[in-house]
């Protein structure tokens, strides 16, 4: 009856493979429901200023047009029009001012989406402009400030300690003190101080942003390509004064998501188009209105280090600020969560860390991939470099030596367990064959290589849920509110079925999220799923397989031997019935104090290491990533096939943000919103030799001992390759991206030659 | 946290009365999906014959034809498409023959229906036409024999012991053997013997059947206006081969189904076309088509019983034939689950049953709200008061005489119990003031009055499962597969879960049936849902209730005090989470033996009981009914006032089927296939003086005391006004339905004045 069916560890083709191969799988982009209006928004042209005045009259005397609406109308349904995860910052259009270059002022509903589009075009609006902040570190001081009045949501216990910083651009502050670090700074033997920054960036899933939402008698159901069912549910519902249970939103596959579609995005608009309307509406974002949703913080990161001549680090002084844009959406989070790992995986005994988040005029900053720790990684890494080359130590043998070990503290004083930081940088070490010579090329072409290591805490505390249900013929259905956006998590989760329960994969049909359905989740993000909805879906499919061990028993069968569909068919009479099976999971977690520490920060850590080698033409600068290998430690791959796509996947889109992707701003607005001028990584940018690898390492308080692998990847490419260059040429770059105009300027700074453009 | 809500017993408004008076609420009828292709039917002219050739060339050439399938079609996807619940017997379309006069013989897709129409009009087939058999008497003999091999389906445990008839129309035989019928018959001081016949009619719910089949990649979804989901799943999984939950099936509201619904009905074909024309399928029936999918079965009903010269009923003997039509449908069950009721509800030492499961070439018979008991009723207790007459005992007084009391044994053997058939029967002689001189009116139009008194047990063996969910802002979502098609159960399920867990009703949602997110039920029909479907969802509430109070212990708070929200936020430190309660239920109960006894039977009685008063034309027969009174034993109603309007709509129904409902047919063929040519009551028809009560008597073993309540109300009507006619102008009409033209022929007969046409 339960068989070993050793589903987890195998490498079985994504479930959804034929239907997305075939064209069959469902995107919702491609709803269209009976009588549904599309939406289309009119953005605003200035980056900050107050409305004086919206003129919608031509767009909505255009035939076809079947309502414009601007956030007085929305009111009519929403009195309080504000909305966000960290804080009640964003109104679904512009109210009273405009706060960057490309906010929504207003919306045009017709069912023909270019009359829709057309009528946008005819709205005007004419604004007081007030002065306006970019840059993270003026928006510290700068009079120009973002939100009059800050309106934190209250929604996580964690930023509850929130003081409140209204009529500045600070919206969190995140402090961390372990040790006394200016005397340990005075005591080195060596301190080193750098500055190191990163470009705004973008997600740029396939799919860009989609919501069909449809209104019912006095309920909305929506379907959105969001990876937080539960919450876009959660907030939705408190917009309208409802009960959760009013709101059902439903998930299909994404066309990918990256962060880009965490929390609540534009569900809002839909939903309150909708119930004005009272027609079904779906807004979509085109490619190009993807630039004006949500990007990955730029930042700016000033690290300090007290060192010892042998290279050990003593103390270390870190300050973050992270460019927020104009709306929190859940920057916070990443300033808290990121913030005390930006001191890097070392042991360290005296830290300081702070960390900003900050608004300012630019279209608004969430979750990418990573979760702010790639920056940091960038900092950090390209910092233990420029140590190491000072003090003549071998870029390895510095990190040997300050690797924080099994059981020893980190910053905040949790004690590190399971966690194969020596592991992977040793695996690396092999990989790149370190110990080994290497050859730096030629005069004009020269070769180098680098490497860099990072780490992520898991995000706490937070919520997973689960339910098995086996039917009469011993097929199976998974539910849960994971999103499967292209990362392989439906195969993943019914392979920890079939492992439990012994039901065959092929068997396990994976119900996608439908808050009506499926039960709560935190989200699909910070490569959680696997750890935490891992649990429950464990937890769940026992339930479920003690239940039918209980059946058995029942009706007086062996539990062991005999086919699901007898036991069913002895109890009730006919193939009937069902075993429902409900699994929940939280991990253990204890907030940080005042001083950022706690015995308990995360429930695990994701690791993760790049090897790089690059060929430089000294005479124009043009370089060329030759190899990549990437190292992360998996704990357990619960399918290593899948599992190697994670790492490839992150990795090349990390090397995108280190080589080639920029959002260029002119006066706040993106000058280059278009994949003509922004440039993805294609197939001829991978490097020909790049190679992954899963430290297959277990977890021990990890479903099957599996841990999160979706962001590890991206951790340390843009240090390992700055390092290389460095190693390569002997410059230093310390902006993001790393292109062949920087280092050209480099090398002919280091050379003493003035640049022809200068 | 848990007050207590009171909900059950309260008359609160339909969830869904909103929703269906501002035309809101979803009917598959009205469901477009895109690239939908819509089906139509052609269908047999002849009542039986062997399929020579079907011509569908003009068809497929017609402009804006997609495809046109014949059974050969059919069968590239489903090699043996044969279905039905009690035999695998009905050809999806037909095969190799006809067995009626408007069977499917071939169906056109086109995205127009009007096409599809006419071109189903342009296909021709020959037959070679075989003899016919259409009496259900005849077909015990007949050399006309509809299927030459019965394909039992095995589904249902208590059909198993069937012995395979092949060779003749004998679907199933039932045989009840209590006492010794024939030397109680030889002892007896009077023996009487009558037969009685009803007539085929139809369910005609407003919604006519309808599909829409949606093909997945290996997957189908089907939005069908089913009665009974789960089992669709598992009987389109088992004609395609592939497991359960590869197929969905997913319901909205009912337009009625009355048993129309039940089971499987073109579901099969909705889903064959889908997976050949790899496109959406829409098949909704027209209201004509109506005629040709399921009927009530017409019966022959033959009672004898042996009574004392006091009235008391020693024995009796009972034949009944079910004309069964041209597939067997759930007729098998209707012959063996009504059958040891025919005796009705009076204690009788010795009984003998024999009760016949019929195929004829007519449209195919079903279940029609009362499960064959109608038809039952109407024979016993129009016989109850031919003895009465013919012994000069008053109506009222030979019931009291004979009625089964608690814990007497039934026919079964099965001890009675909670079945509180003397207390329906005095309440409705209180009502009808039995007992106060009655005034039977002139002699042109005379006055009369009757009663009757029926009963039907619940159908088992049969399992129900239910899960509730508890949110975390302390709204609650129910899942059951129960299909509430007009009788109310959302609200009464919600009035139980509310009960239960003190969450107010408003804050409950159902979740509609969808087999890929509600658990198992058997179906929706036979009065089972409040009792079954009701103990499930209370075992469900429940859990969920018992979870709460744990999770409540666990985080130190009071279950009896806090608000749900707070104790989710405080486990989960925000808005997060759920509680997920599991219920089942399968109610014990014993298959018969061969003989038909058993110790219990069925879970619970359903008990009805109607007075009628009639005037009569003697001059022309005519008649009308000046009152109704309706008694019925529901245990304790959970919402009294949509109990009362589940008595008014079986009762008004039953009206239909006794005064001017009634299938024309012309060698087979139906002649009144509309609703201009079948009359079924309008407003006018319904007496003015009808009133209805609720006997609200505890059921020890129900849900709260509730029991079933749909179809009592439909019990005692026929021969309640038959016996009133018979009281008024003194003959005895014995075959429904009862018309003017059928008194004023009885009445020219007992004048022995010859009829104006004979």
């Amino acid at each position: 009856m339960i068989p070993s069916s050793a589903a987890v560890g195998r490498s079985i083709p994504r479930l959804e493979a034929h239907a997305k191969v075939t064209g069959r799988a469902e995107y919702v982009h491609n709803l269209s429901v009976p009588g549904m209006l599309m939406a289309k928004v009119f953005r605003s042209t200035v980056a900050h200023g107050r409305i004086r005045s919206i003129d919608v009259s031509a767009a909505r005397a255009m035939p076809g047009v079947f309502a414009v609406y601007t956030c007085e109308d929305i009111r009519r349904v929403i009195a309080e029009p504000y909305y966000g995860p960290a804080f009640h910052d964003q109104p679904i259009l512009a109210l009273d001012k405009v706060r960057y270059a490309g906010e929504p002022v207003a919306v045009v509903l017709a069912s023909d989406p270019h009359v829709a589009e057309a009528a946008a075009q005819l709205i005007t609006a004419d604004y007081d402009e007030l002065p306006a902040v970019y840059d993270e570190i003026e928006a510290m001081t700068s009079k120009a400030v973002v939100h009059e009045v800050l309106k934190p949501a209250g929604t996580f216990a964690d930023l509850k300690h929130l003081k409140n910083k209204s009529g500045t651009n600070i919206a969190l502050d995140f402090h961390l003190r372990r040790g006394d670090v200016d005397q340990a700074f005075a005591e080195a033997d060596h301190v080193f101080e750098h500055t190191f920054r990163t470009q705004q960036v973008l997600h740029l899933p396939l799919e860009p942003f989609a919501t069909v939402a449809i209104p019912g008698d006095d309920t909305l159901l929506l379907h959105s390509s969001t990876q937080s069912p539960s919450f876009v549910r959660i907030e939705i519902a408190r917009l309208f004064g409802w009960p959760e249970n009013k709101v059902r939103v439903k998930v299909p596959y994404l066309g990918g998501g990256f962060g880009a579609k965490v929390y609540i995005k534009s569900e809002a608009l839909a939903a309150a188009c909708a119930m004005l309307a009272r027609r079904p509406v779906k807004f979509a974002l085109t490619m190009e209105e993807q630039f004006y949703m949500i990007t990955k913080h730029a930042t700016t990161l000033r690290i300090k280090s007290g060192v010892t001549k042998e290279g050990r680090i003593t103390a270390r002084e870190c300050e973050v600020w992270w460019n927020g844009g104009a709306y929190a959406d859940i920057g916070p989070r990443v300033t808290q969560k990121s913030g005390f790992t930006a001191a890097g995986p070392y042991e360290i005994d005296h830290v300081r860390i702070d960390s900003y988040a900050l608004y300012t005029n630019l279209p608004a900053a969430g979750a990418l991939r990573g979760f702010g720790i790639p920056q940091l990684v960038w900092a950090y890494e390209s910092h233990t470099d420029m140590i190491a080359r000072e003090l003549k130590i071998d870029p390895l043998a510095i990190r040997r030596k300050n690797l924080l070990r099994e059981g020893r503290p980190q910053a905040t004083g949790t004690l590190m367990h399971d966690a194969e930081l020596d592991l992977v940088l040793e695996r690396l070490a092999t990989r790149m064959q370190w110990e080994k010579p290497f050859d730096h090329g030629s005069e004009t072409k020269r070769r180098g290589r680098g490497i860099a290591i990072g780490f992520k805490a898991s995000i706490s505390p937070t919520t997973s849920m689960a339910i098995v249900n086996i039917n009469a013929d011993g097929s199976c259905n998974l539910y849960s509110s994971t999103v499967d956006m292209g990362q392989g998590s439906d195969t993943a989760m019914a392979q920890m079925v079939s492992e439990v329960t012994g039901i065959a994969v092929e068997k396990i049909t994976v119900v996608h999220p439908d808050t009506d359905v499926t039960p709560y989740d935190m989200a699909t993000l910070g490569s959680r799923s696997t750890f935490h909805m891992g649990h429950a879906v464990k937890n769940a499919a026992e339930d479920a397989r003690d239940k039918l061990f209980a059946l058995a028993r029942e009706v007086g069968l062996s539990a062991e031997t005999t086919p699901i569909p007898d036991v069913f068919k002895k109890k009730y009479g006919m193939q009937a019935g069902n075993i429902v099976g409900v699994g929940s999971f939280i991990p253990s977690y204890q907030s940080p104090d005042v001083n950022g520490q706690t015995e308990n920060a995360t429930p695990f850590w994701m690791i993760g290491a790049t090897g790089a080698e690059v060929e430089v033409d000294t005479e124009t600068g043009e370089f060329k990533v030759t190899r990549l290998v990437n190292l992360v430690d998996v704990g357990k791959a619960i399918n290593p096939a899948i599992v190697e796509t994670q790492i490839s996947g992150a990795t090349i889109m990390q090397l995108g943000f280190t080589l080639t992707e920029c959002m260029n701003f002119d006066a706040g607005q993106v000058t280059n919103a278009s994949l003509a001028d922004y440039k993805i990584p294609g197939m001829r940018d991978v490097p020909l030799a790049m190679e992954n690898e899963a430290v297959d390492a277990k977890q021990k308080n990890g479903p099957f001992g599996a841990k999160g692998v979706g962001e590890s990847g991206t951790f340390g490419v843009s240090p390992a390759i700055a390092n290389a260059i460095d190693d390569a040429v002997g410059v230093r770059l310390t902006s993001l991206p790393l292109t062949a105009e920087a280092v050209y300027r480099a090398l002919r700074a280091k050379a003493g030659m003035p640049l022809a453009a200068d």
